[in-house]
Formats: C-alpha cells, sequence, structure tokens
C-alpha cells in the first residue's frame, strides 16, 4: 500500500503532544468524512497561524500584533509584571481571570541537566524592562512588583531564586505565588511535599 | 484578547477525537515554536489530503486512487473479502499482516437506536460484489470466502447475523473472527463475557 497522502498527514499529526499513532489515524479518519467542514478549515487556519503570528517583543507572548493584546491595553495594571515559564502559564493566568497586571514569558527555567543558562531566557530583558528609566512617567509607569509564578519544580524554583538574586540592587518588591493544598484537593491524596509545605505556611482563621 | 487566528486554530484541533481544548493549546504552542517544520508542512498535508483522498469505489478503503491499492493489487487473494465496519478496522488488520485477500468497508453497522439500516450500509454492493457473475474468470475469480470481522458488541453482532441471511441463498462459505482470551490477555482482568465465551469455544490441545 502506498498511501502516501494519509500515511503523511497521520505522521504529522501524531507528531503534536497528546496524540500518538492510534489517535491520529482516529483523528484522520473522521476528518476525511467531512473535508469541508474540518479538514480545509484546518488546513487554512494552520497557515494563517505560521504566517502571522508572532511573540511579543515587549512580553513574549504570542499574537497576530506586536506588542501583544496584553501589552497594548491601556486598561492594564503597567506597575505590576508576572513572569511566567511559557506562553501556556500565561493563558492559563489570563483564564482565571484574577490579574490585571502585565507579563513576561521567560521562555523556560534554569536547567543544568539540559544546559539552559540565563542567555537562554528573556531574563536580561526582564531586568532591562524593569530597571529601564521611563523617559514618559505618564506613558510608561515604573514597575512596583514582579510577581513570579514560576512551576514549584527544582528547575522553578532555581529559576526563581536567580532572578530575585538579580531584582535584589533595583529594590523592586518581589513576590511569589502562594504554595498549599489546591482548591478541591482532598488531603488523602495530596503528595507529601505539598502536604508539608501547606502545614508550615498554615495561616491563622 | 482578540488572539483570533490562535484561538480559532484550538478550537478546530480541539474537535479532533482525542484532543481537548487543553492538549489543543499545548500542541498549538509547539507547533507555533517550529512553523516550517511542522505547523506549514501540516497544513500542506491537510489540503493535499482533502482533495485527493476518496473512498474506493469498489470496496470503500480511503486511498488516493480508486479502485484502492488493496484492490488494485493482483498478488492478493481475490477470491476472499473480509468485511470491516470502518476504513479503522480495515488498517488494522493490515498491519497485522495477517491476511491478504480483499475488503469491504459497511461504514458502520445497523442499529435500531441510531436508526441505520441496511441502506444506510454498502450491504448491496457487498451483495452484488459477491454474487456478480464474473464476466472474465480470469480478470476477477468468484468470490470463494466472506469473513465477517465485526465489533462483538450487539450491533456488530446483528449487522453479521443480517450479512449471514443475506449471504445464506448464495451458497458461499461465511466465516467471523474467533473471540476468546486475548493474546497477553490475564485472565483475572477478563470481563465474564469473554471468559465465558473462552470456554464455550475452548479447543483440544
Amino acid at each position: 500500500m502506498t498511501v502516501t497522502d494519509i500515511e503523511r498527514l497521520i505522521q504529522l499529526l501524531a507528531r503534536l503532544p497528546g496524540l500518538g499513532p492510534r489517535s491520529a489515524r482516529r483523528a484522520v479518519l473522521q476528518m476525511i468524512k467531512r473535508p469541508e467542514t474540518l479538514m480545509l478549515p484546518l488546513a487554512a487556519a494552520l497557515r494563517q497561524a505560521a504566517e502571522n503570528v508572532r511573540a511579543c517583543s515587549v512580553c513574549g507572548n504570542l499574537d497576530t500584533h506586536d506588542p501583544c493584546a496584553v501589552c497594548r491595553d491601556r486598561e492594564r495594571d503597567a506597575t505590576t509584571i508576572c513572569v511566567v515559564e511559557e506562553v501556556a502559564d500565561l493563558w492559563a493566568i489570563e483564564r482565571s481571570g484574577a490579574y490585571r497586571g502585565l507579563y513576561h514569558v521567560l521562555g523556560g527555567t534554569l536547567s543544568a541537566l539540559d544546559g539552559r543558562g540565563p542567555e537562554q531566557l528573556s531574563i536580561g530583558r526582564l531586568i532591562d524592562r524593569v530597571t529601564r528609566p521611563s523617559s514618559s512617567p505618564a506613558e510608561r509607569p515604573r514597575v512596583a512588583e514582579v510577581i513570579l509564578a514560576l512551576s514549584a519544580t527544582v528547575d522553578g524554583q532555581t529559576t526563581a531564586h536567580y532572578i530575585v538574586e538579580r531584582l535584589a540592587e533595583t529594590g523592586i518588591k518581589v513576590s511569589r505565588l502562594a504554595q498549599g493544598v489546591p482548591v478541591g484537593g482532598e488531603l488523602d491524596y495530596l503528595d507529601d511535599g505539598t502536604l508539608s509545605t501547606a502545614l508550615r505556611a498554615r495561616r491563622p482563621v
């Protein structure tokens, strides 16, 4: 059998995270049943996104404009910058609706194992953004707080420590996300690390 | 945020079976990092498949040619037709490498609940294929056996019974897949139905 068109499509789809060869095959079979409603629109959307979506030169978010919609939004609190590892984290915080400041996407974490140092991340750009003398204060107010929203992993916390040190001399307030029991989490199913962190960080009621 | 290009792409991807909104987002973020190696090739492959892939007019398989590569293959045993529900089942049997005959894709099963009768499936076309007097026996040998490779579900078995009845008067040999313990299956984890089927169908060693 030389069903090259179909096989090539399956191979490409199977390279997406979350799709293996089996689900890629299922997806292709479902799409072929209705090319007009799913397959061709998907092809067009992919081409359009590949051509139009760029990383924001200010914060690293992905958008069809540069600066991105978040950085352009005058309603947002420009005195607060939330530092995240990846664009996916930025989107997750946006979905929560709990934050109205700006962002800074690092592009990953420091990692000795993977050989990622500070120069591979946009940490220098973050320091620039925070310390740059504002030519027109009305246009771009001074940053007052940097919130580190990094993973509670070894690499994430190493990166957080490094940024805290780099920002120490600027005198800017640096905070990080609270750690503890997730909302809806059952104690019985929590790992020991989370449980002991939550115990140590207990708060009076 | 009006990231319409990205959001539209995520929505389309999330409609594929096996991908929810979360994994569609992850897939899009990964693709945007390397548009040249994954995103644009995928867009091209989708458009190509949508334009070129058709159902085989003989057996219902999907291919860029009609008749499909299986039906055109002179090396295959044209006296045996394996009846399957969907193209995915045909591909699964092809991957096993255990079959060298032809196929017939029904396009589903009979289903009283979903209102699918024999006219919605390609059963009539199967009967035609099997009973058609062969104009040139060398060109197209008579079908000697029909193998029913249908799901071991109520609908699958109803469909099998119906096809057996329709083929009864033709005198053609009809068989079905063996049922029993799957290879590598542990008895402890088998459902009662499979276990009792395997017991009833026990074979001397």
